[in-house]
């Protein structure tokens, strides 16, 4: 029985299956297959690197198929009741796909909903070959719903931008002139798991001198040397929630070229969290940060997207940037969390990208990873 | 000019793209589509997050579409001469299907291989409506040839195998008594990180008692205790090749059951490397491990495959299990990396699993991660 101070909580899957079951019945299917891992972990926290979930439209199917190695998992989670109510567990002993086709062609089921980014034309195609169910592929119904993170993976996410936010200082001091940029990150690697990470959530960026006008620079034997800009992009991974924050140095003393991109650059971030308030186009805040750098004449320098969604995946809903298509727009709402990090990129010169996570609040944003912004002399 | 002890070698691209063009030759195909990063990655040396590689049949079509922040870097390579012949730069200015069907459409090419695996119905689709070519899934072409290593390779994952093998002494010491599996898979990820390895291969396992009965285990909090056995299953990159090895290790003094267990785990992995020559069915090696197991009553207590290749990445083929079909059974042949890691798993008292990396060689294997195989007492 329940201590008192610890109520006994219907498990997180339950209402986040109940509102996937919403869109599944607009959109006129009678199941949905989950395929994609954040997206399985999502719906029932199961952590697996395989497994299919089959979400009904109704009430009564709710299967999720995992070979051998998570049985055991699977049926703990039940047990605990950790698992979303009414959930079945289905053994894989041959390919997953034999053992999807089973399931269907025992349901009451015809219109089936397969996740179109994440299903492999491989798999596509031996479903098609094998079942006379109509097989109708779907785009981010999952994902969008990640998109505004709920109340328990806010908490997560907090401590962990926190976290993050608290290696910026020890950080600073891995970074000297005469190292190479690999040794400053693994130091910073070493930093991020020592300080309680998972691990870290994308390899280390360390770009320094001219490799700091490539955005997504790998580490590299060069060696820090003075007056160089050193563009540095780090994350880490907490209960299955990234973190990602990037600070730009200089070492030695800052040239007066460097100082004026980096208060650009700043002025950009600022203008792009002073415009993320619920009700806005996600959009503006991409124009924001692209009107601030365009005022320094710097329009052309800033090469990406304002920022991106994140969360179980480094990358994820919703994109921060000009929209694709009308499709592609997002309003802002509570709850949302993504990143906010314009960059300037001087071919030969150097660049420099001020990262920081946000979550959406009701009148405005937090930032998740405070921590100090000025261009750090090292 | 090059030095005398620096001969002009051409860049390891170039036999790479020839012999996958015989491929596409064999197939009838006109060019073909690689999207899988690690394809791209062996076919270019190119470290990207996304690009596109259009291989033609013939010598004139080779094009490497990447966007804006790979730009500088797919130049370098072309400059520096690692790049494979011919290689010519796609800049992509919109989405990679616009691009890819703008440079299809300018090819004289009809029958176009799609990567079946790795492309998904999203893509698949878009790319159907929006031209006339003739789309055709290919299985495995880059990812069987790279199931052989050549030299270049061979000679990255003897070192990274050896600087594996040489952390399993030091990781014993942090297996202690007491100590929660995740702090001791925190310690095993530093020590991977400070030995040299770009970063770790996969999450650390750290299983212990009853949790290593869960082939796939994530270290707990639970904290070690008496007579547990603890497998141990890390890894780590090192030029982006991948190298994965497990030990298991008793707390304290090892059960009479424990010993046993582990014996046979040991008889197993030393069966299977004994089957292991060039010129047999990789079945064989899978079929050594599971008879052995089988002499001790062990055979139902061995749920996964034998082993896995490894090299770009940490599953890749050759699979060293059962054959699914006919065309999945594989002849060992030189230079073939892949793990041999049998294991038993005792639902409720434990599991032991011994794991090394191996290459074929002429006439048998080495071993890329010989460390100490008894039952680690700690």
């Amino acid at each position: 029985m329940p201590a008192p101070d610890q109520p006994d909580r219907p498990p997180v899957g339950d209402d986040r299956v109940a509102r996937l079951r919403q869109e599944i019945l607009a959109r006129g299917l009678d199941a949905l297959v989950v395929g994609h891992l954040p997206n399985l972990f999502y719906l029932t926290t199961l952590r697996a690197t395989a497994g299919l979930l089959v979400v009904g439209a109704g009430e009564a199917v709710l299967h999720l198929l995992v070979d051998f190695r998570y049985e055991t998992a699977v049926a703990d989670l039940i047990e605990r009741g950790e698992a979303p109510r009414g959930l079945q567990l289905t053994r894989v002993s041959g390919t997953y796909e034999e053992a999807l086709v089973g399931l269907l062609d025992s349901l009451d089921a015809r219109r089936i909903g397969i996740e179109a980014d994440h299903t492999s034309v491989r798999r596509w195609q031996w479903l098609q070959d094998r079942t006379s169910l109509t097989l109708v592929p779907t785009l981010e119904l999952v994902e969008r719903q990640r998109m505004v993170k709920d109340v328990e993976e806010i908490g997560v996410m907090r401590r962990a931008g926190a976290l993050l936010a608290s290696l910026v200082a020890p950080l600073l001091s891995v970074v000297r002139n005469g190292r190479t940029e690999r040794d400053v990150a693994g130091d910073i690697d070493q930093l991020v798991v020592g300080a309680g990470f998972e691990r870290t959530a994308f390899e280390t960026i360390v770009a320094s001198g001219p490799n700091s006008a490539l955005p997504h620079a790998h580490p590299t034997t060069r060696r820090l040397a003075a007056a160089d800009l050193v563009i540095i992009d780090f994350g880490g991974v907490l209960e299955s929630y990234r973190v990602d924050m990037s600070r730009t140095v200089v070492v030695g003393r800052a040239t007066p070229e460097a100082e004026r991109l980096h208060q650009a650059v700043r002025e950009a971030q600022l203008a792009a969290m002073a415009a993320a308030v619920p009700g806005v186009a996600v959009s503006a805040v991409d124009h924001a940060a692209r009107a601030a750098l365009a005022r320094h004449q710097l329009a052309e320098a800033f090469g990406h997207s304002t920022g991106h969604g994140l969360g179980l995946e480094v990358h994820e809903l919703p994109r921060v940037g000009r929209p694709r298509d009308d499709a592609d727009e997002v309003t802002l709402a509570p709850g949302m969390v993504f990143t906010i990090e314009p960059g300037v990129y001087v071919p030969g010169m150097g660049g420099v990208r001020i990262e920081d996570d946000v979550v959406v609040t009701a009148n405005g944003i937090d930032v998740l990873t405070s921590a100090r912004r000025d261009l750090a002399v090292t």
